[in-house]
């Protein structure tokens, strides 16, 4: 049995893969009048005295909800609001084995910007932070963006920042290995949707000076047409030699390519283009753009992929779980820059020097340091950038 | 302490009383390629083909949203959203300790019709039924009366029909104890307003020919100015007499009182003005219409109210649990009329002939066989009504 009928057939032994507990007994008359009426009328009024103080009576301090509207689930795409609750429960089962997060999935039957902002955020009282999820591009970008404006809580959009904090993870500690600057690689990322763009961003957030994206239209240029306007912002930081041409002209020279595209899209010769110490991430799931023995015998030194199966798995589950656990442990008002970057140097922290190698960049997604350690950094940019409230 | 302080720091202890918990291990690499990707992908594509598929495949079988927008939030009035959780915290912690049913709590910070329900639509898909709380009348009609239209899943108002179904259960013994039939009676319902209105319907479903509903403008008449449209609705169908009057006028020769009001509005005198064997039902909380001591001293037969110290403690734990885990195991498209009165009949059965006395009227909420005996009269009468989907 292949692992797709095996989750099948466990996704109807399990009718769900989360469950709503009571945290308060509730076996006799007194437990009740505590628990509910009459004696939960005064945390009520608490509340409506101070509202901060909703984060200490109700549930919502350790709440996230985890939210689609189905259009770009796993590399499905559009299939549906209720197609997408599978993984949206897989997640939320993630957020709490990781770092004890309570997270509730939810689906919003809309594919309209403005529709879905004004039901997140009038459900946005209920949570301590939103995570985005399996939103196509470019209207994830304006949903996350609006959010961010109204909402009073952490908004993040998984896909793309989760994504973009473990990338540059393991690139930090791949550049360990093949001794090499931030400063002066060239990195090449294929596919400028929500992942592709929030990971060019990060990057040139993290000290990377030449970037360059590029998307099924070629080389992504200042002034080109066709592109939305996330991809128009990232052609005036990136590119900055203007050149034109396919991922295959791209990619001669590079030191790092990054791959959230589609199958089997870079040859070997490509992979021979790159500079010595050719970093290759090649995240398509599941077939990769290269797979790793191919990219290794045209002379990359190291590789990842999103796969659990081969080396340098680079799985968002190291990053989001402690990022939302620090931003609700100090009540973060947002998510920013900086508490990402800190979420990158915290991962990769956790391979030492002696461990460090081509085939190990990344702490693997059990070790139980992850999540503290991620929380921890995560709290301390918060602090920083007076962004925490507590 | 008295239980409101005592309640207020066992808040601050519990930090929120539901929890959402995993239901599937996740502690190696297959369970998190199980549960998440890749395997995931595969009850995805089944909902796709098949939306029914979400209710095996998802939580969704088991899940009701409880929902307010703060306006009504016991009897503290219009607190605002996010002071009305700790009482949605609370139903969802019920729900589960007494039929095992996965609630989640929501406030939406809206006061306007359309856009409360088009949020509540929207979200729809990720539950199994709605139970709407705590929203002010007459919004709460026409809130319902839509969501009810345009939703494939139940939707219930718990303070119209809970506690209609509760009243009508606690009518039904009380009868048999003063041995008077209900087509004979007449009764006063005191309170035009969410939980007042519920009532009068459902008595007259249950078989009540003579009913006469009071607010504060004094006894409903038809083609009385002030009144709302479900007011109005209740007008041709109440006081056939067309009386006009107070309170007073209304209770002198009435059998039953039901009162949904306000403490202390109701007077010895007007007790006595009843019929022999008078039983009153007042619910005012926590100060009681008038409280059972006077009540009886001026002659009730039988005295029940909403709280837990006094006999006969009428109260809708009794009946949502069962209900909606009735409702959630044929997945009904609705819970319908037929269906409130098989819960009213069903609670009722449960005090059999030799312990039912005027003290004694419905069982009590800890009462083990409650859920699952509401729970398979609901499901008869959804199946007899054609309303249950398995």
């Amino acid at each position: 049995m292949n692992i797709r009928e095996e989750s099948l057939k466990k996704h109807y032994e399990w009718q769900g893969k989360i469950e709503v507990v009571s945290r308060t007994p509730i076996t006799n008359s007194e437990e009740l009048s505590l628990a509910y009426t009459p004696g939960v009328a005064e945390p009520c009024l608490e509340i409506q005295k101070d509202y901060d103080k909703s984060f200490k009576l109700t549930r919502r301090s350790n709440l996230v909800a985890v939210i689609t509207d189905g259009t770009a689930v796993l590399g499905l795409g559009d299939i549906g609001a209720e197609a997408g609750m599978p993984v949206m429960e897989g997640k939320c089962a993630l957020f709490k084995e990781f770092a004890d997060v309570d997270a509730f999935p939810l689906c919003v039957r809309s594919k309209d910007v403005d529709e879905i902002v004004r039901t997140i955020y009038l459900i946005s009282g209920s949570f301590g932070g939103i995570n985005l999820e399996d939103i196509a591009a470019p209207r994830c970008f304006e949903i996350e963006r609006k959010l961010k404006e109204i909402c009073d809580i952490p908004v993040f959009h998984d896909d793309q920042h989760g994504t973009a904090v473990v990338v540059a993870a393991a690139m930090l500690n791949a550049l360990k290995v093949v001794k090499k600057n931030i400063e002066d690689i060239k990195v090449v990322i294929n596919g400028a949707g929500s992942a592709g763009i929030a990971i060019g961003k990060h990057m040139l957030k993290m000290g990377v000076k030449n970037l360059t994206m590029v998307d099924r239209c070629g080389i992504i240029c200042e002034g080109m047409d066709g592109l939305n306007s996330e991809q128009e912002y990232m052609a005036t930081l990136t590119n900055r030699e203007h050149k034109t041409g396919v991922l295959a002209d791209a990619m001669v020279g590079a030191d790092v390519f990054v791959g959230v595209s589609a199958p089997n899209i870079v040859s070997e010769e490509m992979v021979k283009s790159m500079n010595s110490g050719a970093i290759v991430f090649s995240m398509a799931n599941p077939t990769p753009e290269i797979m790793p023995d191919a990219a290794k015998h045209a002379g990359a030194a190291i590789v990842g992929t999103g796969r659990s199966d081969f080396p340098n798995q680079i799985n968002n589950v190291l990053a989001f779980p402690g990022i939302f656990r620090g931003a609700l442990d100090c009540r973060a008002k947002e998510i920013n820059e900086e508490m990402k970057a800190a979420a990158s140097y915290a991962i990769a922290s956790l391979v030492s020097d002696e461990e460090l190698s081509e085939e190990y960049i990344l702490p693997k997604a059990f070790d139980k340091r992850i999540g503290k350690t991620v929380a921890q950094a995560v709290m301390d940019a918060a602090r920083k950038t007076g962004v925490a409230r507590i």
